[in-house]
């Protein structure tokens, strides 16, 4: 990892504090998670267990890359992670929406989701959508309800998840007009990247970071966001076979570290932060877009990184 | 309308002045509904065509009832109907984008929709629910906006549209476990009562009103909505040949009656509302679900409404 921003620790260090870190926050993440939709009385006892399945609460729980952010930024910022939490839950609710309704015959026509079938084909395209629903206005409750910051929250994740955000992100994708390039290609990232910045840009609000440090951390987590997605897209290219060996089949992978080093660039230059909080941060952001984008045996770890030593 | 619990006022007057309200007040929030949901560079141009026509902007706007409600609250509480204008803009979004979702093949499969064609088959099903969440994060912006009260409105909100409120209602609906009575029946009224009640509840913390005046609002909005709904669902069977002349089929109606009155009852009861505001919000309710609720050509007003002069 020579070459990276944050080269004043060694690598064994930052990664046993990650870890630690993964460990403590991940287990308490998970509790939280698992009680965060009180179900009226009265429902479909099939929607409970979907919610359950599509949550990873039971199952695969997915890499919780995002909310373990938004914790780690809260930290950063010198505030609370139990400020943070609702924040957290509310970035995994809005993602596991996202991912029911990707996976509906209308959108992506998947029928797997976290080595599951997908919400859908558990209780109908009707009862996803609701579900999905559900999972929106509960994380509306929880971003409401912190203490002085919450009207601003609420404001901040409705445009992260509106027309402008996910939903406008994701009519480009259905369309495919972000080949054309330009402003649909623009709008199509904010697909990821909408609730990428809002997981960084949540945290500061939410703990009461100064106008300066929000920027920096929405940049970041905006910058991570499509450095995650665009290796995530190689991963897939490779599994299906698609993904070419040569120059331009390495394409997304170069994009995707050169946007990783960015975001870290932007972590540095973001005031506000303390020094631990950062490192943790920086080793975060690069096992999320750096571990998804894998490397090819033969391939030196200087060349995986975009830089000589 | 002898023998209604507001007979301070003489009939006409008491409708000359909601009539006055209702025209100033809609022509209003009209414009403002027409800019609300401002649109990215990039997006599909179907989408904000479907935006505009589901939303009634262009074409048949619907009664606007939720609304014109929220804004006559506010002024009953002696506050502005600015502070209440992102409210009652919320609430119509929010109760456009439960018509398209209702409207899709996988709920009530409807193909028209206020005179036109439904919005899935005008941008597709995927499109649609897209267009329905944006609607929904437009609603958290513009309530988590408002000063103070950002919070508390979103959280109320998102409880509102979420799993205890109109979706899980939506989903009992579509299972049809209503029928059973119970627990399923009464989460089923909350796919009409969440956003009326909403309607109105919010209408009293956007002004800062009491507990007491919230709780009471909260209360007319949700008898008033089930009121609606009832007088609603007794014409589409009048429509569709299905609804009896003999005293079960006007069970529906007569119930619509008694809940109406119960609102009514309500509103008296509600401290910290005008005199004048009070008038106006009881006559807006029962154009509401009186108006709906239509009557057979031979029946005399006071049978109408269910008690003797």
């Amino acid at each position: 990892m020579t070459g990276l921003p944050f080269p004043s620790m060694p690598e064994a260090s930052r990664a046993d504090a990650m870890e630690g870190f993964v460990r403590t926050h991940r287990a308490r993440f998970e509790a939280a998670l698992a009680d965060v939709l009180p179900m009226p009385a009265g429902l479909p006892p099939a929607l409970p267990q979907a919610a359950a399945a599509a949550l990873g609460v039971k199952g695969h729980p997915g890499s919780r890359w995002r909310p373990l952010l938004t914790l780690a930024a809260a930290q950063a910022c010198g505030g609370e992670d139990s400020a943070a939490l609702p924040v957290a839950l509310a970035v995994e609710l809005t993602h596991t929406a996202s991912l029911i309704l990707d996976d509906l015959p209308s959108m992506d026509d998947s029928p797997l989701r976290r080595s599951r079938a997908a919400t859908h084909l558990e209780v109908g395209t009707g009862g996803a959508i609701l579900l999905a629903l559900s999972l929106l206005g509960r994380s509306a409750e929880l971003l409401g309800s912190i203490p002085d910051s919450g009207g601003a929250l609420a404001a901040e994740w409705g445009g992260a998840f509106g027309i402008g955000g996910m939903c406008g992100g994701q009519a480009v994708d259905l369309t495919g007009a972000f080949a054309d390039g330009g402003s649909p290609r623009r709008l199509h990232r904010k697909k990821t990247t909408g609730l990428s910045e809002f997981a960084l840009k949540g945290a500061a609000i939410a703990v009461g970071a100064s106008a300066e440090t929000e920027a920096g951390l929405a940049r970041f987590g905006r910058d991570l966001g499509w450095a995650y997605q665009l290796a995530d897209d190689a991963d897939d290219w490779v599994e299906d076979g698609q993904f070419g060996k040569g120059p331009a089949g390495r394409a997304p992978r170069r994009q995707s570290l050169r946007l990783l080093i960015r975001s870290l660039r932007t972590l540095r230059a973001t005031p506000g932060l303390d020094a631990q909080g950062r490192v943790l941060l920086a080793a975060l952001a690069e096992r999320t877009a750096g571990a998804t984008a894998g490397t090819p045996e033969s391939e030196p770890d200087h060349e995986r990184w975009g830089m000589t030593a």
